[in-house]
């Protein structure tokens, strides 16, 4: 595909933060963003040249979306494929199906990642209480037991302490396709950025380290305190996973470090990602900007990494409604994504901290 | 005024770039962005959460526009006073009609600095032929005669260069009322950009210096290589500025620095300015951010000056025809406005070049 001209236009599927971020990123390039998401009055469309309310099962109404720009993203791995087949037929798509193909469901995901050569956590495929006590007694306990499909921020997920909880944990994800995996004792939590053109180049941001609790991403900060042997595996291990899947775009891998070094990959987000948000305040280029070109077909650009070390903080539920307070932190940068309403649990912004005089990890 | 919770609505009246500029900056702080412009298709427009088109004659197309937002601003000052009372009535107009007033005309506007002490190039109301003459016999030439209303990008302006060209010169500016400037043998351009907040508090950008080519601004550069004293005399002027509007948001102060060190007010525009884009890449908050802080009662951010010299150039008419070269440079930030179509000497957007290893100046 030859390069998107300034004024084309970007389609983006879902309409939450990451697409209202991706939508600006866009526009500062010249180009016109498209929202489309089941979702009215979402974050994404007040941002947007356009946006349509619909459904991923609505072919017809994806078809005249497609139709309309001129090339299609996402913001998030839980399109299904057949929407996504559908714009295909009207616009190229980009990432391609292949890069949910393999990171929508768990066990295709981590097969994927092994079959790379590389670690994942242990697992196994269980689909029946049965398989769960076999795959506890090789794996131990504690584990996850977590469904194949459609987790996020925790959800999806349940932990087993001990063998005779697994018929009650199966029934919690209600009977769905699930795997189990065995506890990884890590240390630390790492995950990697990097945006990919359809050349093949490849650019990754610097190595960051995440804290999450409850399942959700809490803090990020950038550059992660590793050596520089394990920062080079993590972007050895995002550049392989990358080609792999023949991203075009940003994607996310996460990582667990266990104390003796070994990294081991936890879960890959083949879009844009929050640990990567500091990006927008530090560095060279943000993962907005860089996705946005990857999709437009424009060179990317070579990230630098942060002049000091950078934190960025989720606003979660309640943390947002202090915003007088927010906003008037002098050198936090305050991102706030314009949703109506607090509910635990929901991302509603999110701060970076720059020009720190001390680390505040 | 109470500071407004984000999720309020921030109605612009202007749909160009820095309409489009603000409306981001709104939407990062959480607020919904409301347009309001004569223009079809405006580059505002097109990332904002609604948007009217509309005359700036159009009181009820205006009171209907006021009443659905909860504080208004502009992107230029060329807005009718009557526009702005006419919103006045409706919601909080930030800032207010009185910044308008002492700016919209430049013979007021001259009279309102030298009687804050500061000085102008030396100038002379004028409305006839005659008049022209005596003030030229005053000023000598050359002297530029401009018009007193609606003048910006070198337009309303001619250059008289001989006595005899007094009449030929007010009839090229169609007999509107004007006033002759006396030629000031600048060295330097300089500009100041700061944020004034509701109660007084005042956070001046670093000084800018400029450079222009047919009346239009092309490069912008902070900070300014000019002394401490001479920094501080500009930012002292334009505080004085500031509160003598009583201000509340972004303003720009434009200045003639003389060989002698003599520092004379050029231009006074009471919104965000294009010498400030270079904001948006370096230092701790934008102008456009600043303002829309200012616009809803929020703290200002003390701005930090940038931590190398950042250099701001303007892509003017076909300059973002090459769109490839310019995608293609990794050192420099690209913002373009969504223009439709190119034309001479139409702003297209601005490259910030940061992290300069050398002073390209």
């Amino acid at each position: 595909m030859s390069p998107l001209p300034p004024g084309s236009r970007i389609g983006i599927l879902g309409g939450g933060q990451l697409g209202r971020m991706l939508a600006m990123a866009a526009a500062e390039l010249g180009f016109d963003a498209h929202i489309y998401t089941p979702e009215a009055d979402s974050p994404a469309a007040r941002v947007a040249a356009n946006a349509v309310v619909g459904s991923y099962e609505d072919a017809e109404g994806l078809t005249r979306f497609a139709a309309g720009v001129d090339a299609v993203t996402f913001e998030f791995e839980n399109v299904p494929l057949e929407a996504l087949a559908t714009c295909a037929a009207q616009a190229p798509v980009r990432p391609s199906a292949r890069s949910l193909e393999f990171t929508q469901d768990r066990l295709i995901e981590k097969q994927f990642v092994r079959g790379l050569g590389l670690e994942t956590a242990p697992f196994a495929d269980v689909s029946a209480a049965t398989d769960v006590t076999a795959a506890l007694a090789a794996l131990g306990t504690p584990a996850i037991l977590k469904t194949r499909r459609l987790g996020y921020d925790g959800k999806g997920q349940v932990r087993i302490g001990a063998p005779g909880e697994a018929a009650a944990a199966l029934s919690a994800l209600g009977g769905a396709p699930a795997i189990l995996e065995g506890f990884v004792s890590f240390e630390r939590e790492l995950s990697v950025l990097a945006g990919r053109a359809e050349d093949g180049s490849f650019a990754p941001f610097a190595v960051t380290e995440n804290v999450h609790a409850d399942g959700i991403l809490r803090r990020s900060k950038a550059p992660a305190a590793v050596s520089a042997e394990i920062a080079s595996e993590a972007l050895e291990a995002a550049k392989r996973i990358a080609n792999g899947l023949g991203h075009i775009g940003v994607l996310a891998v996460e990582f667990f470090l266990e104390a003796d070094g070994r990294l081991r990959v936890n879960e890959i987000a083949p879009r844009v990602h929050n640990s990567g948000h500091w990006t927008q305040d530090a560095g060279a280029v943000s993962q907005f900007e860089q996705h946005i070109r990857a999709v437009a077909g424009w060179p990317l650009v070579p990230p630098t990494p942060p002049v000091k070390p950078v934190v960025m903080l989720n606003l979660i539920g309640d943390d947002a409604t202090d915003w007088r307070a927010l906003a008037a932190q002098p050198t936090a940068r305050l991102h706030l994504y314009g949703k109506r309403a607090h509910r635990p649990g929901r991302k509603m912004g999110h701060l970076t901290l720059i020009n720190l005089q001390a680390d505040p990890s």
